[in-house]
């Protein structure tokens, strides 16, 4: 079954925004096993989306749009459909309930072009949005399925996984079936040198590199039959890439992330945390605290960006500051070390570093960063040179934090094995 | 002038990769003052790329390539150009030269088939490579341009600044000028129907609101000569903007953040800032902490998850906590005035609430969040209903916290003017 997606935006057409509603789609489509030849991008036009749209409807059996269903006069993508298909517009008792409900819930009045968004083509199938005031829709007509989402990534996302997933799956034959290998702690050229050979000699399932901001992720695909089919397929590769990339394989659940994964090995050791960060200025914490259930673990967060609060705040004796300043292993070491003490924690992780633009010297270059992390009383200390801007350089900070925390708490268990035998 | 954009990769078509490229040569093109009306993927198939191009030559007098110029036999781009507008192929000595040069720089061995990187169609102009093998080309027949560029961002965007700028510049009458007015604290719905009057009569410049996380941006754009004459031509209808929205427009510079204005603000004012967080986490004070020159103004941050850390940490009291609760008006004034006290700030914000997806009751549900403002010794605490996700309802917690800030530190100023007059 051949689909395609067409985005509706002027903010894509003026590259306001980038399109990351049709990679994510693409993907969803490739797993449910739907071919995809074209994506393409229009304006809030009629005539040009009608053309877009007719086209579309030519050469695949999915059409799906995303964007151009709010609540202003710019937004036409219903209205354009509905009058594609010959589905007239009606109101949706069901959409304006829920509209009046979002607006209550969040305790402000709702305008009167929210009634709009309420109006559904005659005979479609209507798509709750948990996140927002725009319902989605599909529309059948003759064969055809035509899918109408909303453009913001919070709302799309959710109502795909919730309504459009299981509504494709149900009528594609064959899936592509896929697994995540995720590595952190080796940068993408080697990881993807170490796997030449399993690239060259491909063919079901096949194996793909993806750079993530300080991680890698191993992307194995096989088409199949069936769900089963594609387990079984998939599972020698899965397995010798285990093998090859040993420790450094911190999952293979599409849905873990590095920090997830760190929360989970705190959790099964039950072990408390605590973060100071000087240049990252709470990208760590808030990256442990978007993982529900850290309430468990996460202790206290320190955000010591000027040395007063380093002194004052954690208690860094202002003679190690002065002697080997503040972006030091000795300062990243005693950051970690007073934070578990401070708080009572069994681990805390401390970054300091310097992300630029300024503040760069000679011997303390742009980029250069101390991670400190401190399990049990054993603190180790490492040495980073990152490049890039400033949120790129707190960003690569932040995924070596949560890779180094998840090193030293596996080899401290696993010292800790070796001690018993 | 009219152009269109045609991104070629199976990559692209799977979702593998993000189209950075299309926003990044769509902006470029709207700077150029180029209509865009189109963007389309297609992958690396000949008949089907053939058509796009066909299709796009129909539209449009420019149509920009990018990818599939590689070594291997997948990439066909440069090889279906030359066949659909009969330009033949032959070898382009320079560009073998430098293919050679590039090689022998990287101190690697060429292989064979970096040889077909070296052929342009008969009559092209070659654009230099910089930064890899494949040279770029432009492509003139009657009237109509093709441009085909490499798909790695790194090598795509210098060669377009280099060589193509230039190049559509001088082909390109006209502008297209930009301002955008940045709001804060009001939503989309509500932002738009102030408007509506102005978008119903819009001509020349336009204007369109655009939702941003607890932001909404209007982009006035108008259609101009020369950039002298779009400033004149967008001047009036921006000060309109200004005045209908009042202490909402935060900036009108597309440089300037969110964040970044509260900082120009506290440094305008040489005031020092704390954080208190415990659902946001230190996600607030990173994003405060990514505008380069905060260190004159951040003093510390606190991440207080448990209520055992909104005691001993920032000392809010125990009878506090179990008479209110830790997501409660008085909580959130006490972290906020306590943060204040303890760091010696000026300024200092809390925030406190249920991100869900667990934690919430019928008294405070998921997505209930206080947020407490201390401006020299005044408090300011306000409550939010949030909807959406985990992540979802910390960003909006960020956005309204800086909001906040900014509206306190206003607000108190304002009332210090009143006072001496």
């Amino acid at each position: 079954m051949i689909a395609e997606l067409i985005s509706v935006g002027t903010e894509l057409l003026l590259g306001n925004i980038v399109n990351t509603n049709a990679a994510y789609l693409a993907q969803e489509c490739a797993q449910l096993g739907l071919s995809c030849y074209y994506q393409s991008v229009v304006g809030d036009n009629m005539p040009r989306l009608r053309a877009a749209l007719l086209a579309a409807l030519e050469r695949s059996q999915v059409v799906i749009l995303t964007g151009g269903l709010g609540p202003t006069t710019d937004d036409l993508t219903k209205e354009t459909a509905a009058d594609a298909l010959q589905m007239p517009l009606e109101m949706d008792r069901h959409s304006m309930e829920r509209i009046e409900a979002y607006f209550a819930g969040i305790g402000a009045s709702m305008t009167e072009n929210n009634r709009k968004q309420a109006l559904v083509p005659h005979g479609a199938i209507v798509l709750d949005n948990d996140n927002g005031t725009a319902p989605g829709l599909i529309l059948e007509k003759e064969e055809k399925r035509v899918i109408l989402l909303p453009g913001p990534p919070n709302e799309l996302r959710p109502m795909f996984e919730k309504s459009v997933r299981p509504y494709l799956a149900a009528i594609c034959p064959g899936t592509l079936y896929t697994r995540t290998v995720k590595i952190c702690g080796m940068g993408e050229s080697k990881v993807a040198a170490r796997i030449q050979d399993l690239i060259d000699r491909q063919t079901n399932p096949t194996v793909a590199p993806y750079a993530k901001s300080g991680e890698v992720h191993l992307r194995v695909t096989a088409r199949a039959q069936d769900e089963k089919e594609g387990a079984r397929l998939v599972k020698p590769l899965v397995r010798e890439l285990k093998e090859r990339f040993g420790m450094h394989v911190y999952t293979t659940d599409p849905e873990v992330t590095l920090e997830r994964a760190v929360v989970d090995l705190l959790l099964a050791n039950r072990l408390t945390v605590s973060t100071v960060e000087s240049c990252t200025g709470g990208m760590l914490s808030s990256r442990l605290i978007n993982v529900p259930g850290v309430s468990e673990v996460f202790k206290s967060g320190f955000i010591t960006y000027s040395n007063k609060a380093k002194r004052k705040i954690v208690g860094v004796k202002k003679s190690l500051l002065q002697k080997y300043g503040a972006v030091s292993l000795q300062v990243a070491e005693e950051m970690a070390a007073k934070a578990c003490s401070l708080t009572k924690s069994d681990v805390s992780v401390s970054v300091t570093g310097i992300a630029g633009p300024d503040g760069g010297t000679k011997e303390k270059p742009v980029g250069l960063v101390y991670i400190g992390c401190c399990v049990c009383k054993k603190t180790t200390v490492k040495e980073y040179h990152f490049s890039g801007d400033r949120a790129k350089i707190r960003e690569l900070s932040v995924a070596a934090a949560l890779t180094l925390m998840r090193q030293c708490i596996l080899e401290y268990y696993s010292q800790m094995t070796f001690g018993k035998q």
